[in-house]
């Protein structure tokens, strides 16, 4: 009988049970429904993330007051990097390699225009809204960096449903949404350091941006020599379940190595999936890792849609009006400028609006950048809700955009044009 | 770039990552290198886990001031839990019905026995140990008690990697080891109602025992019922891996269920595998279960491990060769104990000796029985390190003898005997 009692040393299994069935389950029927109704399954599972979250049911745990909060936290991160390492396994790196300098052109101009345009019109002052808090230039800065942000997980979970990670376009798409990781990291350093006061420095700039480049090479080079020999070697060992534990060893250990490089762990997660779909045992990979893959990455969703409490929009409170006014033109903004990174790359023949639209989910990205604005004092409290209205709303309007924009256009064979 | 900060709201997300990997690596790595050197692969997770754990190396979190301690042990309970059910799964309950009778003989037994015995030990006074805690009947009830629990999970895990599931012998220890877990939930509530001081009562003993029997078979009776056509009704949905997701939560939820009604979480684990052992998908369930197990069952049988600090039977302090002689002591007391329930049972032709040594290990349930003992003052520390040293002796040993004995006595099929 182990553990047979329901809180040993303080921890509540019972709860944990419950709150995880529970997710799980909803997840799935919420994704069925969508899926039902023509759109992403993803979709689903943020809306259902919404509804047992802080807003409604406050069934998933997001408090810090709650212990169940940092596990829950863990687990969704476990989801979100299984997620990027299949995607990563059923990436081509080398026709990925080959539309690089296009996707570099996508999270630029996906990158500049939106950061633009956000602090343009927070700096002219036409949203008509007193903020106290911090000076004009510095708010403005942080709006249109909040604004910069690409959340992969959105976009590639869409791509992976729907089944076209091998065209052209998602290839683009995954390319520059990990450039735009290393570019956000920068930006998140600058405005982290206007948050605490610091001076901007180029020097720290192009360090944080060398390191994050070199780690990904560094990673790829030796990964991509020494994994398919590594795992050559599991090929004689007898215990059972020693190629999906590995794998997942391997992944968590690329996105520490990531993280301790200053980059972000999804981006080791990523790489360690392309690197693991050299191995032989690519396939075995790949079918093992997906029940894995099925139980945490829900989770992960689900804690986007649960930290919403989309009662800070209520247009009948006072000052909901502005807060919704504020957002959305910040949302029109938001789009409108990943949009044009569609049409940063001058081929002809390709699906540029999937592009754009894949481009535009801010997701948990957006989340971070709100919450530190909030905690440094440079966004106040309604500036911090109209940027999280940015983050939901093109999160939740990406996945059936997205499914529209490419069954419109057709997507093409990513080895045919470039 | 979700969560690009390593320790964003306090979660340290590396350290996670990296304690992880490092457990998974090493629990693979010791359990080849016991797999090869002729034993069971759990025990070199066990040896890998004190290896990791509080004693040496200080990797796994065991603190409870470690922020992380209590993510393992949720983790470590998942682990335990997916065992059982997948224990469950490749269980034929018609074919242990069939031993009920005599598998409540062995656990009867196997409780008794080692309860007379570690009593009379510690009353007789033959020890010679000044124990000033608490009184002397209250210290030997205790002393008894904590040698009746029966750990399923290093037995059902052996079991399982030796793949005899299906043999006599394993329905006996497993049927018996379910009824030893309600057994011992009467043991811990008798014991702890002496640790706080309350009278004993007949009238709780029986609803304790009588809940725990009627949650089983009301489980059992709707779930064969019910099960079958509700995960009928997955094959008509479309989204991505329905089948393991509810399959899994299934399992969590008759696990909450079990813990509810009073019994044990892994009871409801045990029969969630059972029932869904009974519907048509059952082979696509164990398939998709068994990487879900290869990831989570390691970190339990190290959680066990990594709890131990061997140092407290040095017997070169002051009082550690006292401490090791009574360890001994109890420690063959609950060894001859469990094996008598091998006698048990008056069938001719079977291994004996396979099903008592089967149960003897005592697991993480010693572990919550010695736990208490001391935090309620009725253990001194000296001989709480004496039945931890029971606890890990009789699970680091059977592995080996188990293997050992249903080497020797050959294994009778099931069904041919009675």
């Amino acid at each position: 009988m182990p553990l047979l009692l329901g809180a040993a040393g303080g921890v509540d299994f019972a709860r944990f049970f419950t709150v995880l069935a529970v997710m799980l389950v909803a997840a799935k029927l919420a994704g069925e429904a969508l899926e039902r109704l023509g759109q992403p399954a993803v979709m689903g599972e943020l809306i259902a993330g919404i509804l047992l979250g802080a807003g409604f049911l406050k069934v998933i745990p997001v408090g810090p007051e709650d212990p169940l909060t940092p596990v829950f936290r863990l687990l969704a991160e476990v989801g979100v990097v299984v997620l990027l390492f299949e995607i990563g396994l059923e990436t081509d790196l080398r026709a990925m390699l080959r539309v690089g300098a296009a996707a570099t052109a996508v999270a630029v101009v996906g990158v500049t225009v939106p950061f633009v345009l956000g602090f343009l019109y927070w700096w002219s002052g036409v949203h008509g809204y007193e903020h106290t808090v911090s000076s004009p230039l510095t708010t403005a800065i942080y709006v249109g960096a909040a604004l910069t942000a690409t959340s992969v997980g959105i976009t590639g979970r869409v791509l992976k449903d729907l089944q076209v990670l091998h065209s052209l376009e998602a290839r683009l798409i995954l390319g520059a949404a990990v450039i735009d990781d290393v570019l956000g990291l920068v930006i998140l350093s600058v405005v982290s350091g206007l948050a605490a006061g610091t001076a901007f420095s180029v020097h720290g700039v192009l360090r944080i941006l060398g390191v994050a480049v070199a780690f990904l090479f560094v990673a790829l080079w030796i990964g991509l020599r020494l994994a398919p020999r590594l795992f050559g070697l599991l090929d004689r060992m007898r215990v059972r379940g020693v190629l999906v534990v590995f794998a997942f060893a391997f992944l968590l250990l690329l996105c520490v190595l990531a993280e301790r490089a200053g980059t972000a762990l999804i981006i080791g997660a990523f790489a360690a999936g392309l690197i693991l779909s050299e191995t032989n045992q690519f396939d075995l990979i790949e079918g093992q890792i997906k029940p894995i893959a099925d139980i945490f990455t829900p989770i992960f969703f689900m804690s986007i849609g649960a930290a919403v409490d989309p009662r800070v929009w209520n247009p009948f409170e006072p000052g909901g009006h502005q807060t919704l006014a504020i957002g959305g033109t910040l949302f029109a903004i938001a789009v409108i400028g990943k949009l044009a990174s569609g049409w940063a790359v001058p081929w002809r023949h390709f699906n540029r609006l999937a592009v754009g639209v894949g481009m535009a989910p801010r997701g948990e990205v957006g989340l971070i950048f709100a919450q530190i604005g909030l905690t440094a004092g440079i966004l106040s409290n309604r500036l911090f809700s109209a940027i999280l209205l940015v983050v939901i709303a093109t999160t939740l309007v990406t996945p059936p955009l997205l499914q529209g924009a490419l069954r419109r256009g057709a997507t093409l064979d990513a080895d045919s044009v470039p």
